[in-house]
């Protein structure tokens, strides 16, 4: 079995180009991390160090070390925690592939997919409670409370997706509630920790954290476009999951509060139909209802959200690149 | 589909006379778990209180209360983290379910059973960040850093089993380290937190940590023997899963070690065959072999050792307790 497809050279390049001014710092994240999830049994090594590579982006790392860097200077508090937000971050990823039962991640093979099931529960756990420890080493109770209370936010979005799945009449509005918990939270709290140990004052704070909200919704509306519209060679992962576990993500909701009641049967049948069969019929109907333009609409309201809260920061590289990643994360093909 | 089968009295009872001298703060754990978890949407309350009704024994918070109340005056923390090691003892529990397949825990459904694995992940992950996040509200990082290390302990012992699963193989020594890890760790962390929270001396706080842990090995070793031995109307779980895992237990490694090369030949054809079949040739070769009796023996030095970690703490009926629970943690039947 090939484990490595063909790599994501554009994305990649673009993120570097994104990250420039805080790569020194990504470089000692990924040693960190290195450092410390080494395991001495080969094997769990092994597991371990094929987990950590699944989260190709290191996005949470960036945002918190570039939001830092933006608003003062950087510490290694902002390394410690970078590597802690990553290993939360990819735990929920381990654990999402269980869930959705994906096979590849990131042009990686998923590690239920190389291994199995329990070996991506326990690694996931394992990840999560190695984060924990670790914020935990830092002087102040502050970063554990803040991580912890993001992580359960997280895993409680989660849990009401899970609950809701199925459900084809789920909200908007509670759709953008499991938004901002499974996904938004955590990006905010990079955001308020890097900025908090950089000095930040208090507005400062919350300002970082409300950009990183923006911007994660805004990241989690478009990656529910391109389950629908891309193609896996960008992507780098399985597609059409949401699709196939009934996930009502905001083209279908937008599609199904604005068609007509006869329109509307045809698409609910087609909704819990085969999604093979139906996914044709499903993006018909999208298009049709001008869905998927609203949806890039909303991400894109949500990314000038996102660099409005940047307004009151100094010019620097940093908070250009804040900006430019609400702008990379809603163009992105991958 | 019945949720509750015959209720466990003898053993609730023999509980409750050991719990005797926290009994009341039992309680307040027990109204604590039920506020900080509870939950405004009505499914996932439902889901969470499942979850939390299936660890009946609560051994862990009393583990923590008595060793407290052994060493000086409980505190509101002791309180906070009596439910805090609950939660994260059902988080271990949750997902165990999921990767035994196992159907019934303390007569209850599993997750699992009732709904499905992703909602056990999913709640699993829930409780494991509710526990961090309620140990990092209390005034120091003592409490988070104790847990999150113990925690991450206990993931790396399962994980290790997992990834060991299936090794025919597998020595004593690894078999007593990864126990240690998955069960001794954090019955050592509760007794730990219990004597330090109360005030005791570094010494103190060491000798009930080693009470814990060889009372977590004592009870790890006969649940390995329930398995085999017991019926599932006293101890209100599936049985035989060990075996169905493949899962390598001391009695096994003990025959295994034991047998002449011919028998062993079978022995190991057996334990790799239909777990269903090969019951009761495993059962007839332990037998023969005195596994069970030296797997018996060796639960008994644990508790040995456990209860000789008591002996420099005053009278009370809480010392009491904790000598008799480490009695118990041999001698039960469910």
């Amino acid at each position: 079995m090939s484990t490595v497809r063909q790599p994501p050279t554009d994305l990649q390049q673009a993120l570097a180009a994104l990250y420039q001014s805080v790569a020194g710092e990504l470089r000692r994240v990924d040693a960190r991390l290195a450092d410390e999830l080494h395991h001495d049994h080969a094997q769990a090594n092994e597991v371990i160090r094929h987990g950590i590579r699944l989260s190709g982006k290191r996005l949470r790392p960036a945002l918190l070390l570039l939001a830092g860097q933006a608003v003062g200077p950087l510490r290694d508090e902002h390394i410690t925690l970078a590597a802690v937000v990553e290993m939360i971050h990819t735990a929920t990823l381990v654990h999402d592939d269980v869930l959705d039962e994906a096979a590849i991640r990131r042009h990686v093979d998923t590690v239920n997919a190389r291994w199995n099931n329990e070996t991506s529960v326990l690694l996931g756990d394992f990840l999560f409670t190695h984060a924990f420890y670790l914020a935990s080493t830092l002087e102040s109770t502050y970063a554990c409370r803040t991580i912890g209370r993001a992580t359960n936010i997280v895993c409680d979005g989660e849990l009401r997706q899970t609950i809701t799945s199925g459900d084809v009449n789920l909200s908007e509005d509670d759709y953008l509630a499991i938004v901002e918990a499974k996904t938004a939270e955590l990006c905010a709290c990079c955001c308020e920790l890097g900025a908090y140990y950089a000095g930040g004052d208090e507005e400062t704070v919350a300002r970082l954290a409300s950009f990183g909200r923006n911007l994660g919704i805004a990241f989690q509306i478009a990656d529910d476009l391109l389950d629908l519209e891309g193609n896996e060679t960008n992507t780098g992962k399985s597609l059409g999951t949401d699709l196939a576990k009934r996930k009502m993500t905001l083209p279908l909701i937008h599609a199904r509060e604005n068609l007509d009641p006869r329109e509307r049967k045809n698409f609910l049948t087609a909704l819990v139909a085969d999604p093979a069969i139906a996914r044709e019929t499903l993006l018909n109907h999208l298009t049709r209802q001008g869905s998927l333009e609203y949806t890039r609409e909303q991400a894109q309201q949500y990314a000038d959200r996102a660099q409005a809260e940047l307004t009151l920061l100094a010019d620097t590289p940093a908070r250009d690149a804040l900006a430019a990643l609400a702008e990379f994360a809603i163009a992105r093909r991958g």
